[in-house]
């Protein structure tokens, strides 16, 4: 790699001075992206929820104010059919040795990453193909099973694993590229393919996805576009609502819906595929993706910064988004909280001196000459204006890599640190660490720790509050503390994460009941059996 | 303004020759922007189609091959109530001096702006809040009267105004803008705002407006979103469902919608927003907005070259997307024929010499001289490889609205020529210009002119065919020829214009008919007695 002060363009003493050289330690060269751990028998499960009929389904905005069963856990098992021998004899008929029933087998799909929420699906489905699928939720939606659409099993909020023994339909199998137009950018392929590979096979072509994310080792594409994954680079750009041209879903009842145009512009008529991005699986299964992609960028640069306050971070991020323009393309933050459990869990050493807050920068641009001018001109103003207080740069892809693992593995540190209550919180970007430092103050002693993290270009915190066990009364203190703090300051309570299981019935701390009434009546008018994802997304007071 | 020759990098002979200054002579002066014309009583207008049940209604792809009621003319009107004494008295009461009855002063909400289609509309509705607009769409619901929401009368498919009597709501009142976000940039504002009003507003505060388009100086922005306007910025900012943050829509019994968030993220249920958004204001009323908008460039550079063929065309667009990345912000072209219309009907110069082609580029950055840079290396690659011939710079603000109104003027330009035929086509864009020339050769002596120009960088063209007046012989010669021809290619037959009324019965040619019964499904969700703009958007065997 080389340091910014070894290009062509002279720096002032200052900045010489203080970004140092990022060390190439053997500790960087662990892999950068999330990797799934198996699943260990000591693992803190939830009590399975069976024969809790209506739990989950008191009234939310009461005050709790003593350990009462938390609106996140399971509602009762709704009346769907049971898996008969005739169900698994269709099944293994029409995939052959894909239809798998060993509890073994079954047992990292039934968990999730996390290992926060457990169902106890039987089956497992693995088809291959759109009409495989097809003949899969015809079969169900008439015999009346329920069915939970399973991508990668990355998910944060229990919606990607059954809740009791839905059938798990993976599309792990389907995992075929398509096409590719490297005229246009527009890559079309199966919903299983691999976050990472598709990065891979495009970067061979010249181009990428225009989302990137810390689980992308293990997501599916179909699962990204079904929760409306953001991630490190919609700053730059923009959501899936954007950059998704096209999907082919199957509905609840078994019927394909082509959607999947391959054209940047197409006004005929509703736009139906936004409905499915973000619906979590509720409304049909995702099978084929087309999106487009832009041109890989000729020269992409790190900065890893340390920072004194979070009032400076954001004097940073209005000095960057006007000195680095049109070349930023990630302005993510971790706090010194945050550092702390990379240090410790993960061992991961700080790469610059120790600060209350770190700044992650990306630029990415078609001039590596330009962009370093930028970047050198936006640093050496950000140094003398001491906004920032240490600094250091990388360009070569190793070390980029490296500098991106302190801020993408603050989620497998954190499942180190001891149970983790998550929360995923869009706000107006002045008041994004406030509610950090509230809730710090709340909890006082109560917490093992409090970290703040997450992406201040689009005004995404990651909130992660950490005990050594899982903890009801902790949750009491926690919760609706959050989602009230969150909804006065007009935010909402899941930016990228969704709802899925665990926060479905706080939708109404971010949507009017207008609004949740009509997606009841979407979700009646696609699947009116409600066998697709149930006990997900949607709260329960409109079952 | 500057040429290119005169910034400080050194410029090959070859391009200092070629790059010729852009004389500031006053045709460029007139205004780049469209005009709303007048209606002149001499308007070939369609003739009325009361009375007409059933026209429309025959079956698509029947390949036509006479004179036949085109699948564009309205269908018989529906049976919704006429307007009584005691409705205008209600209108009257609620929105005092803004229910508007006098037919000269309907006479141009009754007219769309291509003069192609008029309808009888008796009442305008002005209403100033959505309170108001709620009130009017209670009460229209319960009275079953057919309303025709309106903005700017712009659009180019009949969608704009009525079809028959139905009351013209018009959001010309709804002007206000409610709040800007510099730090986040999101700006919210009433749907009856004009675009070229919100892209002033923000420029004096350092934003621009993501989209563009020739009508800004009449369009709304509500009516933008309504019909996924997508215009000149595309290729840079992407689509409206992209930059689109909130909507607050009125639905068809007058319950207001609101989604009105004002944050980048929130995965909190199901993107409702996101089915308003094109949906040309059959499942609602858009009535605020909420919409992210990037940094004002500080730099911004516009090229007008000319091209031997259109496959250089294309190979410049490859090179172009390479040198300039991410500081291109637009890419379009025109014909030499739109040229010659340019020339002939709104004595605009062509800036350079005679070219088949002609391509519009647009650049904008942070840094005047990396952009400068970048275009002087692309031009320079660009002129010695003879990709292109000849070509002009301008970076002055007066000087790049002169270059912009020889792409934005043609619409205009069309106008004068005769009875317009208008096509906005989606194709993979390797084929975009073929289907120009197959029409031209198609076509041979019966047209006055065919033109094809628009948007390379989305795969977009616009292709006009015209004739000395309306001329249903012509009509059949290229419907469904146009059609077919698309949907051999997998295009779609509306880009970026939407449906309307023109357009609705050719749907099928660009969706499956699996997607268009879901629409419809949509439609009766929202919508029961189907009173927001009817005959538009969804195809007449649905009704």
């Amino acid at each position: 790699y080389r340091k910014l002060c070894s290009c062509r363009l002279s720096l002032t003493v200052s900045l010489r001075a203080a970004l140092r050289h990022l060390s190439p330690r053997s500790t960087f060269s662990s892999a950068a992206t999330l990797q799934r751990s198996p699943v260990s028998p000591s693992s803190r499960f939830l009590p399975s929820t069976s024969g809790q009929p209506g739990v989950g389904r008191r009234k939310l905005h009461t005050g709790a104010d003593g350990p009462k069963p938390s609106p996140d856990a399971a509602p009762g098992r709704m009346a769907f059919s049971r898996i008969t021998q005739e169900d698994l004899a269709f099944f293994r008929k029409i995939l052959p040795g894909r239809a798998v029933t060993d509890p073994d087998l079954l047992e990292s799909n039934n968990v999730d990453w996390l290992k926060t929420v457990r169902g106890s699906g039987e089956v497992l489905l693995r088809p291959q193909t759109t009409e495989e699928v097809s003949q899969i939720l015809k079969y169900c939606n008439s015999r009346n099973l329920a069915v939970n659409p399973q991508g990668g099993n990355t998910g944060l909020v229990g919606g990607s694993v059954p809740v009791y023994d839905e059938i798990i339909l993976s599309t792990a199998l389907m995992n075929k590229i398509q096409a590719f137009d490297s005229i246009s950018g527009i890559l079309t392929c199966q919903a299983g393919c691999v976050l990472e590979d598709l990065s891979h096979y495009l970067e061979e072509r010249d181009h990428i996805m225009p989302l990137d994310l810390g689980a992308k080792g293990s997501c599916h594409i179909g699962g990204n576009v079904a929760t409306n994954a953001g991630g490190l680079r919609l700053l730059r750009y923009g959501s899936l609502h954007g950059t998704v041209l096209g999907l082919e879903v199957v509905l609840a009842d078994g019927r394909v819906l082509d959607c999947l145009a391959t054209l940047r512009k197409d006004n005929t008529g509703y736009d139906l595929k936004q409905l499915f991005i973000g619906s979590e699986g509720t409304l049909g299964v995702i099978t084929a993706v087309s999106i487009l992609c832009p041109c890989k960028p000729k020269s992409v640069n790190v900065v890893f910064l340390g920072c004194e306050t979070f009032e400076q971070l954001l004097k940073t991020f209005q000095l960057c988004r006007g000195m680095l323009g049109e070349i930023l393309s990630a302005y993510e933050f971790l706090d010194t909280e945050c550092m702390r459990l990379l240090n410790t869990h993960l061992k991961l050493p700080n790469p610059i001196s120790d600060s209350p807050f770190y700044i992650v920068i990306e630029t990415s641009g078609s001039d590596p000459a330009h962009d370093e001018e930028k970047l050198h001109n936006f640093l050496d103003t950000a140094m003398t204006s001491s906004l920032v207080t240490d600094g250091t740069v990388a360009t070569e892809e190793s070390k980029i890599k490296a500098l991106w693992s302190m801020r993408e593995r603050i989620t497998e540190a954190l499942t180190h640190d001891g149970y983790t209550y998550k929360y995923d919180i869009s706000l107006p970007v002045e008041r994004i660490y406030q509610l950090v430092a509230d809730m710090r103050e709340h909890l006082g002693e109560r917490a093992k720790s409090v970290v703040g993290y997450g992406h201040v270009g689009d005004g995404n915190l990651h909130l992660n509050i950490t005990s050594a066990a899982k903890d009801p009364a902790l949750l009491v203190a926690i919760e609706p503390f959050v989602y009230e703090w969150t909804a006065r300051s007009r935010g909402s309570i899941s930016a990228e994460h969704g709802l899925g299981l665990k926060k479905r019935n706080y939708i109404y701390y971010s949507k009017s009941s207008q609004a949740v009434a009509l997606m009841g009546d979407i979700k009646t008018m696609l699947d009116p059996k409600g066998i697709l994802n149930p006990y997900k997304t949607l709260p329960d007071n409109l079952k």
